[in-house]
């Protein structure tokens, strides 16, 4: 037994409340390495002589990655404080009990040796996430390119945006007469990125939080905007940026004009005054070296409460649905924790998104953001289907995130596959229409909240930011249109089989020989067999041969030749 | 190499800063797997091209448990954002990159694929520990049977309380009038268990939390007990019960008697009413079984508030230097995150300990406690010193909590070998002094906060609770005299040599056949060499011949025979 892999703690990291008086354990363990994993409880105060509260209930295995196992199980009760620990068998049949002073041959008979789970604590800490949230699809808008409303040429329209002021009328007018096309694509929600008043085309480097920028169009555009969302079934999600602001903004123009004596002051980190804005020669912490935008320090009351009451704004005035935040992970948990009181205080729906690039459970505890940008499936899916990456490596992935990230943030992952800060997927293929179609297949057929990149459902390309940036694919004679409908039907699909999002895994495996991936979940009885397929060649799958393929509707020959994606059923 | 034993996480857990502009980082990994371990690390946003930041940095093992080593470094740095990530070599030069992503053969050309460590975000996490607390050592005292103001005949004082009303006259004025034996023995820190008004002795069911128990005295006498107590050099850390209340606290008295139209109805867990007290038929959640204390609802804001008004309270009232809080671990990591935020404002030096009975270090980050009643360390010293835990448990315990414990709350923890809850560490060895004089040794010579229970360092027996409460031998007849001195000596010596606690570990071991430990530490070239033995027998030590044995002024001749501990130099 790998006893170093196996790893508890009684906190909220692995015994969490799923709703009052039902909470989920977890256990991890070395991969393969164990055959049986049993949860002994009992009632910490409740005397054995006046009732005997002991249970044993199996544990599962949910996941596994590269290295880990990861099982699972939900136990009902009402106690004041639970005790337990966990009984494992590993293969050759030897059994340990693992409790909160480590491994013993037997339960450990002083109780205090167990592991303590206080019910009201656990109670308190239990993560609430916006219930219309959970397997939506978000359609992400870079607004300065989506739809204008004015005519443009296409050799302006369909190229990089040059930098600032480069206008070329994206507006809030021209999304709503585009609302359709999101609809009929089978999106859920639109995420739109930043829309307040700034210089530049992608408004990262807000100037005034308060003001619509004037080319997007005015706050009752943006008010349309909601309502006729909300009336195609569609959510909208705003993009904050707090962790910086432009240097034009009001509180660091003031700083800049007045030093050390401005109200402003603690609003920023500053080293000294005056206040130097040379690249290179910055005396103040700025996101980005180039850039100059100077960093918030939400430390200070005044900037925090400032930016707050710009969430609660725009909520109250327009109907938004939440918040994308932006470098969310370099600001502190004290501002989120607060913030989130704030914002679910008044608006218990909305959903609250962090931007981060990395595995950081610490956000996602139920006391900050419901969920963040998927990076981390961003780039094992990239990996996978570019070839750079194993299929054993994706699966581990998605084992990892399942077995790791708290169940009510699962469901709520944003996983894309690009955005407008990558290169677009199409791109990163090398315009390969089948691994695209693969990458896109696996995003959105898996569980979470996927996110579609404009314009990757018609087939767009791009290299890296500003070029993935360019304007929205509007002519149909240039759309892929395969590659609409495949996305189409790739939605269609999700919404029509829960099991593809819902469904327990019964059973998956990956082929690094053949970049093979075969995903089984079952729903209500329904089983659903997912292929994913990376390489080149023939492969032989005898086993599934005469299941139908739900994207095709044909029944399945038992042989895959390339790069392909199927969902047998 | 362990791959699934290997850790780390780019939050608080393991990247966390000691003060601004220095950061801890820490690696875990199997046991005895790696050779080296390198942190490499570069500034995220300033390109290479401006400037070359990526700095390689060596890793130390410090600590060490039966599976897992525990490697760290510290970094200096002013960045926004610090990328990193470990390159391991194992025993036979394999070496691999450890980052956000995984496993690599090197260094990730995709920065983003690094470990992010936001220096303001991590800086604002930054754990504040009051500064006179660390390595002192602390004396529980409980109050109804320490000192009594009034003559007592021995054959009441000498035993168990037994039960409500056995008032021996034990109070703050006797305590006052025996300072000075607490001041002789050594200790730092009196820690009283609760003096406020109840009907018990032991006062953990509080009736009122304004008013000292009248058996105890009055405010005037607890004020002038910690003015002569400072005057001594001593701390005094006060006992505060807010997981429950004396079914008798106005509070609940008030829920009796006017049910749900009380003001206090959310005060409490109250399934219906009327309230129903009887043992067993109890329908609210209380603490214990038999003794229906009712558990507080500090999810109630205006119960929250009462309680945090009354830690502040006697800390304004009394110039007290902290609390222990009792069952702190079944209230909110909410309460303690405002209780310390509260508390810390007004007392920035006030202590902070947490009753806990295991491991759970999410109380233990900065935001909550400042440190724990170190029962883990208890259960293995007495294990080893009894003999049902063996040599390398012990080590494990202590290399565990070296290699988990936040690096701000480990010279902190509250390190005991007994207390008001569990029978005296000399009832558990049997009456055997040298079990007793080894655990002490223990005890008293590794670092964090040994907490002595009154009684103790005299040779005091007892069974558990209420056993272990028996009157304070004051009778200098009936005192061991030589546990005193071994009590004092080791005081001293752990004053005289801060190698003891603040030393790092050069070495380390344990031999489970003779029950052997050995620990060298070394501080500003003192070197200095723990020997414990907890079996009966001889052992030869022939390199440590010559040593002078700092507790005995003596030379140690390489012989170790029987229960002993050593302090060699």
């Amino acid at each position: 037994m790998n006893y170093a892999a196996i790893r508890h703690e009684s906190t909220q990291d692995y015994c969490f409340c799923l709703q009052p008086g039902k909470f989920l354990f977890r256990l991890q363990t070395g991969k393969d390495d164990l055959r049986s994993v049993i949860l002994h409880s009992r009632d910490k105060y409740l005397p054995l002589k006046i009732k005997d509260t002991r249970k044993a209930t199996k544990m599962h295995r949910v996941a596994s990655d590269g290295l880990r196992d990861y099982y699972e199980v939900t136990l009902e009760f009402q106690v004041v404080c639970l005790r337990y620990c966990f009984e494992l068998e590993d293969m050759q049949g030897n059994r340990v009990f693992f409790s909160n002073t480590g491994f013993t041959s037997s339960i450990p008979e002083d109780t205090e040796r167990l592991f303590d789970c206080p019910q009201t604590l656990r109670e308190e800490e239990c993560f609430h996430t916006p219930a219309w949230a959970a397997n939506k699809v978000v359609y992400q808008i870079f607004p300065s390119r989506f739809a204008s409303h004015k005519p443009v040429p296409d050799r302006l329209w369909y190229k990089a945006p040059i930098g600032p002021k480069d206008d070329l009328g994206g507006s809030l007018r021209g999304i709503i007469q585009r609302l359709s096309h999101i609809r009929d694509l089978g999106a859920d929600v639109l995420y739109l990125t930043p829309i307040f008043y700034s210089h530049t085309t992608h408004k990262y480097d807000t100037i005034d939080y308060y003001r619509i920028d004037p080319s997007f169009g005015t706050e009752e555009d943006l008010t349309e905007l909601v309502e006729k969302a909300h009336a195609l079934g569609l959510r909208v999600i705003l993009d904050g940026v707090f962790n910086h602001t432009s240097p034009e903004f009001f509180a660091f123009a003031d700083l800049c004009k007045n030093g050390a004596s401005s109200p402003y002051k603690d609003w920023y980190y500053v080293n000294d005054f005056p206040v130097r804005r040379l690249p290179g020669l910055h005396n103040y912490k700025c996101f980005g070296y180039f850039w100059g935008m100077p960093k918030l320090n939400l430390q200070c009351p005044a900037a925090a409460e400032y930016f707050t009451e710009v969430a609660l704004h725009w909520l109250r005035r327009t109907g938004a649905d939440g918040w994308r935040l932006d470098v969310a992970d370099e600001i502190s948990h004290h501002f989120w924790r607060n913030f989130r009181k704030a914002v679910k205080a008044e608006f218990p729906e909305a959903l609250i998104v962090g931007e981060i690039w990395h595995h950081a459970p610490d956000f996602l505890q139920g006391d900050q953001w419901d969920s963040v940008m998927n990076y981390p499936f961003y780039r094992s899916v990239l990996d996978y289907v570019t070839g750079s990456g194993t299929a054993s490596a994706l699966l581990g992935t998605l084992g990892f995130q399942r077995g790791n990230i708290h169940s009510a943030a699962y469901p709520l992952l944003w996983n894309l596959i690009g955005s407008h800060d990558t290169a677009r997927i199409c791109h990163l293929c090398r315009e390969d229409k089948n691994r695209h179609k693969l990458a896109a297949a696996i995003q959105l057929l898996t569980p979470g909240m996927p996110m579609i990149y404009y314009g990757d459902e018609v087939g767009m390309t791009g290299a890296k930011d500003p070029d993935c940036r360019r304007g929205m694919l509007w002519d149909e004679k240039r759309q892929d249109a395969d590659m609409l409908s495949w996305y189409r039907g790739l939605l269609q699909l999700r919404k029509e089989v829960p099991a593809l999002t819902q469904g327990r895994i019964l059973s998956q495996c990956a082929d690094d020989d053949t970049g093979l991936i075969r995903i089984t979940r079952q729903l209500d009885g329904q089983e659903i067999t997912l292929v994913f397929c990376a390489k080149e060649g023939s492969v032989e799958l005898a086993d599934l041969a005469g299941k139908t393929d739900l994207l095709t509707g044909k029944s399945f020959d038992g042989h895959i030749q390339g790069i392909t994606a199927l969902v047998l059923c």
